[in-house]
Parts: C-alpha cells; structure tokens; sequence
C-alpha cells in the first residue's frame, strides 16, 4: 500500500479529459499541500514517447501488437513514474489508463476484454486507481469537439466510437466503487465541481 | 496450417547463430527452388527496429515491461514477416524467437517462465518453429567470441549466461521434438553439416 492518491481519466478524444485533469490538478494544488503529478497514457516517459509514436503514428499494427504495446508502456509508466510517486505520498493524475486499453483494444475491436486487461494487470502488478473519471461524451458530439488532424485511432470511426463508449460505460457500472461517470456534454465549471465534490473527501479538504 | 518451414535459431551472444543461420540459408537456395527468408528478433521489421534501440540501447527497463516489449516485437514480427512468408510456402529462418525471451526474461531474471512464454503465444496466436536449433555454448568460451561493445544483456554478467543457458537446455529437453541442441563449441564446418542432415529431410532433398 501506498501513501498517495491515484486518480485517472478516461473517456473518448474530445469529452475534455486534459481539461478536468487539468482543473482537478490546479485546485488540488490550491487546497491542499500535496505534490501533484500530471501525467498521460500512452507517453507518459521518455520511452513511453517512442513508444506512443510507433502505436498512434506509425504504420498500421495488428491488434495483439497494439495491446502488448500499451501494456509495456503502462508498466514502464507505473515502475518509473506513478509508483515512485505514490510512495512519496504524491496525488498522481493520469489522462488515459488501463481502462482506455480494455475499452479500445478490446471494446472496439476483436480481442477479449478480460485478455486485455489481464496483460495490464500483469504489466503493473495490478496496480488500480481509486477514484476513475469517466467524461461520458455521446460521439454525435465529436465532429465539433475534435480540433486539427485526427490521429490514426481517432479515424477508426464513429461506429467505434459507439462500441468504445459503451465499453467504458459497462467497466463503470462493473465497478462503482471507483468510478465516478460525468456528462461531459455538460459546462465544463460544473463538471469540474462536480469532480471536486468527489475527491475532496479523500484528501480531507472541502471541496 | 501453412506450406511454409518456419526455423529458429537460438542460445547465447557469441555462440554462432547468425553464422549457422546464414550458412543454412545459403545451403537451402542452393539445394532446393524454395524462398529463403532470414530475419531476426527483436527488430526484424521497421517497428521492431525502433523497439529492438529501446531494448537494448535504452534506458532501464523493469523485467514486465521488457518481456512486453518482446512479445509486441514477435507480435508484430510474425503479422507482418514470418506469417505472410509462411503463407507463401517460403522457408524463414530466425536469429532468435519466442525461447529466447523465456530464457533470458524468466531464466535469467525474476519472471516466470510460463507467463513470460504465455505473453508470445497470446501475441502471436501460438505460432511455433517446427525446427529450433540452439547453438549451445558453455559460457566460459563467451569473452573470447563476443566482439566489439557488449550491450545492455550481454553486460548482465556470467551467473546471468549461466543461468539462461540451463534455461535453454531445460526447454530443449522438455520437447526434443522440435529442438535440436548443437555443440557450438566444435568446428563451424562439422556444425554447419549436422544442421543441414537434420533439416535437409524437411525439405525432401539430401543433404
């Protein structure tokens, strides 16, 4: 067990995932006097960036590929970043974790969910946030939230986003105890205060 | 099942393998009509060669996340070469395949053997050699054979070669099957005769 707090981000490009990390992180910073870390899957590390531009830049890797890749880039990010700041007692606030590999390599495409998954846990040594938050966006409003060019992922199409979403949406209601599922569709100040009201308890601040 | 001859070389830096594996290659284009293609793990695909620098010339890494590395190497090795190669009836022959990541993640380190070896079959849809030579070598003969700048796993030490040679044996012995172990400490000529007698049968001509 560890002294610090890890909580991640998931949900479809575009739900505002960088956003409420980002709003979460600053207010935590304001409120209490815990180090805060702001970090992202995949590409969290140094590795991780090679590793991020070989799955969302490079040529196209069958589905097997894909889900070992995360995984590594996931366990090196728990061994060399969010363990070590766990155990110095460290808020850790990840954009993207375990969930997004279930929900996508599995949700959206042909491998089993629990295969996925287990290739996580194996990876990190079953390490879990306690608190996931869940920027539920329906992908009709993606067209307009997604800015520049899409990344090879994000082209995948709507059908995908559909099975992806749902996905999410089944690991949260799988396990309540640690998610928590926001309408991301909602103005951002109240999904931020919603967060807030959320996690506020378990650093002991008000919210 | 594939008209192809899939055949792997394996055992330690230093004990001939990319020597054997090139003198069989050249046996078998000059003695059959059929395609000869020769590869090698990690980095025998463009992928693979970005991931074969992190391993191996990178920063350290935990045991999980190399062993996930490797099989996405394999994964991806096999999608995308060994596989289509197969298919086409061509004979492959690789420096290093699945037996080495068991060896030297789970021999030589802290994993086990069959979560290391369950990583590959999952990543590559169980796909075996019919043939794996291991070009076996008593490490007390490796600092006289290994040139130039050793890398990261050749710096591991002499316990560590001690150990994922037994590895190796221990495989070989559980499925004589498929494996034949050669002494690669006897002269390349006698070497190089013995695997040619051993595979020339496969192919239906004579050695």
């Amino acid at each position: 067990m560890t002294s610090g707090l890890f909580i991640s981000f998931e949900g479809g490009d575009g739900a505002g995932k960088s956003t409420q990390l980002s709003r979460l992180a600053d207010w935590i910073e304001q409120a209490t006097t815990r180090e805060v870390v702001r970090t992202r899957e995949p590409g969290g590390t140094a590795v991780g960036q090679t590793l991020r531009e070989v799955l969302l830049h490079g040529q196209d890797l069958g589905p097997r590929t894909e889900a070992l890749l995360f995984a590594a880039d996931r366990a090196h990010h728990v061994d060399s970043l969010i363990r070590p700041a766990l155990d110095r007692g460290a808020v850790v606030l990840t954009d993207r974790y375990l969930d997004s590999s279930v929900a996508y390599q599995a949700g959206g495409r042909t491998l089993l969910p629990a295969e996925v998954e287990q290739l996580s846990l194996w990876g990190t040594e079953h390490l879990l946030p306690a608190v996931t938050v869940l920027l539920d966006l329906d992908p009709v409003h993606l067209p307009e939230r997604i800015k520049g060019d899409p990344d090879r992922l994000e082209r995948a199409g709507a059908e995908f986003h559909v099975r992806t979403r749902q996905a999410f949406l089944d690991r949260a209601s799988a396990d309540p105890q640690r998610w928590l599922v926001m309408d991301a569709s909602g103005p951002k100040d109240q999904v931020a205060a919603a967060i807030r009201h959320h996690v506020a308890p378990l650093l002991g601040v008000t919210p």
